[in-house]
């Protein structure tokens, strides 16, 4: 039952097939010119009328015989009687028959009786708006194909054209399918995932011009789906299916284009994005998309994009490229063209960009993308401070201002971005989430502004100056502190298994869940072990790793672990029961540099505001006794 | 009663006082995450949920217990029994209770009685999404003030999150003031002028995120304007009037404003834009743009889209900047910011730029314009040849398949425009008419890809050759014959004036309007003129100058000149008489290395292609019977 790919071809080879065996025919409609911001003419549009119909007055003054004002000048001015030698005119107004130029206002003096004097002779034509100066009737306002702007909607007026052809939205359906899949807005039981692909895609078709339907959410079942494609080709000019675009026992979505009509590409050589689909029933294309968000968005891209771009005769528009030194090495498999998310930020004056997780699941990596790297298929890859062409995802001016956090990773640092932001709208803060050890280390190689650290030194009873001595001797950095705060057990509502010291985990061979490498609640951890003389080949899970607090209290929550180590508004977020171990203060690393920059200002300015202190409280778990001071090495 | 400007102050300072003064409060709505692309969030989201909310198998394949499979290799397969060993799990199952790993399907041998092979170990958790992996409970989704693009809709439901606040459009009232002002669709009588601004106006704002209404035109009527401004205020935002912002006797924008409220700026050091007016009546502010719809459009640009992206918490766009060398002087003058539209192709290698109509009330400037030119105050503006700096309309990567026309007017370069669109969507052909003198400058200086020329000379009797030889020895250039057309006197219908020949115009003391300078058509008058051994002076009109065919046309259907010099399709665009007086030779000129280019090709395709040629015949007037042939000087 199983089947594989057809083929994988490369990404430009997959695109020039689609093209060059579909194509949706256009189709007009007409709407007003009023309501047509952003439709494509479907055919060039002449003037029906001339702006001005008349020649106008453009200027608020007289209107004059010029031939009549010959001679004026200072040493002998000359004086206009209303109604025979001048007549009042706004601008707009018709040029009176029998004139011929227009002399402002503020160059009259006012006489006795209604009489102007003029000091200067007007010539012919002056000041005047001849027929047509703005649009001649008959003259070409906007070629076929263009996309409306605002001014062009001014002109198609001005040229008296009040209804015009544009191209019809094409209708492009949205089959979801999958048994797991349920519509937003359903209470989920286990096994079942919210269908959020379709509302993204649809959304993206909408950003480029077409007019998406999300059609019913159909399982995975062969003659179900034939049944909703089916349909769906009779109404559509394009019909995506989302998921089963891959090779599993409930992947029917290749089967059912060839059964209907026929599959030509099944299969592209890039990562992620590999399971796609491109056939046609009949003459309407048909794309299956992966069923994992990220590879679904970028293969929409790819092959959908360009078949409604070239309905509309537009040109795709292309991403800024620019270049972008990476913070950390990427590797890459040879064969296959690898799409790899970047954060970016302005870090020393070089572009920084940092790796988003990876995984074609991960739609936060979308999120917070500031930009997209491609590798090629022929490259394994690139080291750590290579710069790189990045497709940008949004203006590098922007990217200018954006905060690259790195290190230990708390809740504080969302409340954080959020305050930036509300003060300047140009600040983006974007985490990494390195620990502690990984956050000195980027602050070292430049590649973060700010840097989360809670490192405790047994030897000297100290947090983190320790450490940053030793690890970056000589580099003008200081600590300003952010908190303190409680870390403590988090285990299930009710402390079902009594855990109180870390000895209880081994004691009671608890399934515990660890931090990774270098996060400072690993090292504390280790310290709680070394303390207790136990081993971590005695703590079951100990080779468990969660990146974050909220994903440890999450695999608390979910049952998979029965204890871990975390912070109290984590352990809150998920209503887990929390035993304090120890309140550590948290601090956040910066260059002297950086610590006097607008920016860092900024930072520190909200750090010491008492009323996003008071905020931070809040969550609970947290003192801000200190937030503001600043900590030198 | 003539009011002059309060003050005139510069752009960047009349923003700050009025961001100074006036800001919109911000108002929240909830709205769907479906439906919610392009808002911007009121407050930052966290997510409700965690996506996936259980264990989840990343791959099409099999959930086991790794440590089962410990020891499985190529030389020791492992047997896996079905309920036993293994279940099968497609992508997207939960992970069933008591099995900690998934193995590919592809990675499995099939073998009698269900069980499956398998030839090396799993590790504990490979190919399994961990509750929370893309999006965790309680983790931030998106910032406040952060504008909703595809992928985040999907994270928001993905996070639980299916209703959002977002920040509401602002309404913003647009007040059309003038008494010559009627809406659209209205047949127009002679003083009458469609409103065409409103509609503009409205289109920006609506791109800028806001929500606009244009209110019933008020005559210029200082207690009508005044009862609208009032009742603008209690219900919008923001509020424009539209028109009377100058100093003129029916200009009552800032005196109303000022009896409901205040007005703290009226004029800005801009040409054009300058008659703007800055205000408020109590918190709303209201801003008096100019009549002219290009210092509308560009003072709406300078003062209220600040005051919209201030609203949303966002940074504005900046458009891209790029050097361009000017294909003409460029002066300016000083004390004034001045605001060049320049079309920009890219000739020979340098981008180059041609200022387009400078009047405020040339609305197809804006239409046309490839991007901005802002002269500073202190400037006397710029030399031909001189690389500024360009605020792009369009992306660069665009500009570079420009086409620029210079030279001679034909209405066939509207028809040349559109098939070259059709069939490269990345072609624009603009047209400077600059007469065919110019555009043999224009090609000298590589300030244009073609240019159009029809030049008689009387002594050999040959068109246009003669020209180039002269003007460009040695210079590698060729001309490619676009068509012969048919050169005549444009009279009223009926030609009451009994035109035939050039005499019957002195004779008849009729009103002429000529051609400017360098155009082909004023060489043939003047032609005319010597064959018939008159002078220049002897012709009424002789001095009055237009830029087209067209707009000659237009003059004479408005009965502002008796007699015209054209071609047959422009009297038929406005039902003139026509008197044949000569055919004419129309040539593009173009040097080797364009006609040689893919875009040089692409033309003479078009030029040669029976059906073009049928349709430009259809016009009237036209052969076509040599189109596409080449003359080389």
């Amino acid at each position: 039952m199983s089947k594989i790919y057809l083929d994988t071809k490369p990404r430009a080879e997959a695109l020039a097939a689609l093209l060059s065996r579909v194509e949706i025919p256009r189709r007009e409609i007409n709407v007003p010119a009023a309501k047509a911001l952003g439709m494509v003419t479907a055919a060039p549009v002449f003037a029906n009328s001339s702006m001005p119909a008349y020649h106008a007055s453009a200027m608020d003054g007289i209107a004059v015989r010029a031939e009549h004002t010959f001679g004026a000048s200072d040493q002998t001015p000359l004086l206009l009687e209303p109604g025979t030698d001048y007549l009042p005119v706004n601008t707009g107004n018709p040029l009176p028959k029998g004139f011929d130029a227009v002399i402002k206002i503020e160059e009259t003096q006012p006489r006795p009786g209604g009489a102007l004097e003029i000091m200067a002779p007007a010539t012919p034509w002056q000041h005047i708006r001849p027929v047509g100066e703005d649009v001649v009737e008959g003259d070409l306002i906007v070629s076929g194909y263009h996309r409306l702007r605002p001014p062009d909607l001014g002109v198609l007026l001005a040229g008296g054209i009040e209804q015009l052809a544009v191209l019809e939205p094409p209708r492009i359906i949205i089959i979801p399918t999958g048994s797991e899949i349920v519509p937003p807005g359903h209470r989920l039981t286990v096994g079942q995932i919210t269908d959020f692909n379709s509302t993204a895609v649809s959304a993206y078709l909408e950003e480029w011009g077409a007019n998406p339907v999300i059609w019913p959410i159909v399982p995975d079942d062969r003659e179900q789906i034939k049944k909703s494609l089916f349909e769906a080709t009779k109404e559509g000019d394009l019909v995506i299916i989302i998921a089963g675009s891959s090779a599993g026992q409930k992947d029917f979505t290749a089967l059912t284009i060839e059964d209907l009509g026929e599959v030509f590409l099944h299969g592209v050589a890039t990562r992620p994005g590999k399971p796609t689909i491109l056939g046609r029933v009949g003459d309407i294309p048909v794309v299956g998309l992966p069923g994992y968000p990220v590879s679904a968005y970028l293969s929409l891209e790819w092959f959908v994009r360009p078949i409604i771009y070239r309905y509309y005769g537009q040109p795709e528009p292309e991403r800024e490229r620019f270049p972008v030194t990476l913070g950390r090495r990427i590797t890459s498999e040879i064969g296959e063209e690898e799409h790899i998310r970047l954060s970016i930020g302005f870090v020393n004056g070089h572009f920084i960009g940092n790796p988003l997780p990876r995984g074609a699941g991960v739609t936060m990596s979308l999120v917070q993308a500031d930009g997209l790297l491609v590798i090629p298929a022929e490259s394994a890859g690139f080291e750590q401070g290579e710069t790189v062409q990045v497709e940008l995802y949004r203006p590098s001016v922007e990217l200018r201002s954006n905060l690259l956090a790195a290190g230990s990773h708390d809740l504080i640092l969302n409340l954080l971005a959020t305050a930036l932001k509300q003060r300047d709208p140009n600040v983006n803060l974007t985490s990494s989430h390195l620990g502690s050890m990984g956050g000195i280390m980027a602050i070292n190689n430049d590649q973060a502004h700010i840097a989360g650290v809670h490192l405790f030194d047994p030897t000297s009873g100290e947090y983190n100056l320790p450490y940053i001595r030793e690890l970056l001797p000589g580099k003008p950095v200081l600590l300003v502190n952010l908190t303190y705060r409680q870390q403590g057990w988090m285990v299930p509502s009710g402390n079902p298994d009594r855990v109180n010291t870390v000895a209880d985990l081994a004691e009671k061979k608890l399934e515990f869940i660890n931090r990774q490498k270098g996060a400072g609640t690993r090292l504390l951890f280790d310290y709680l072990l070394a303390k207790n003389e136990l081993a971590a080949t005695q703590i079951s899970g100990y080779q468990r790793e969660e990146h974050t607090h909220l994903n440890v209290a999450a695999a608390v929550a979910a049952g998979t672990a029965q204890a871990g180590l975390g912070i109290l508004s984590a352990a809150r977020a998920f209503d887990l029961h929390f035993i304090p171990v120890a309140e550590e203060r948290y601090d956040l690393l910066m260059t002297e540099d950086f610590y006097q920059s607008p920016a860092g200002q900024l930072l520190l300015g909200i750090i010491s505001d008492p009323s996003f202190q008071a905020e931070v409280e809040k969550l609970g778990g947290y003192s801000m006794r200190e937030a503001g001071k600043v900590f030198r090495p």
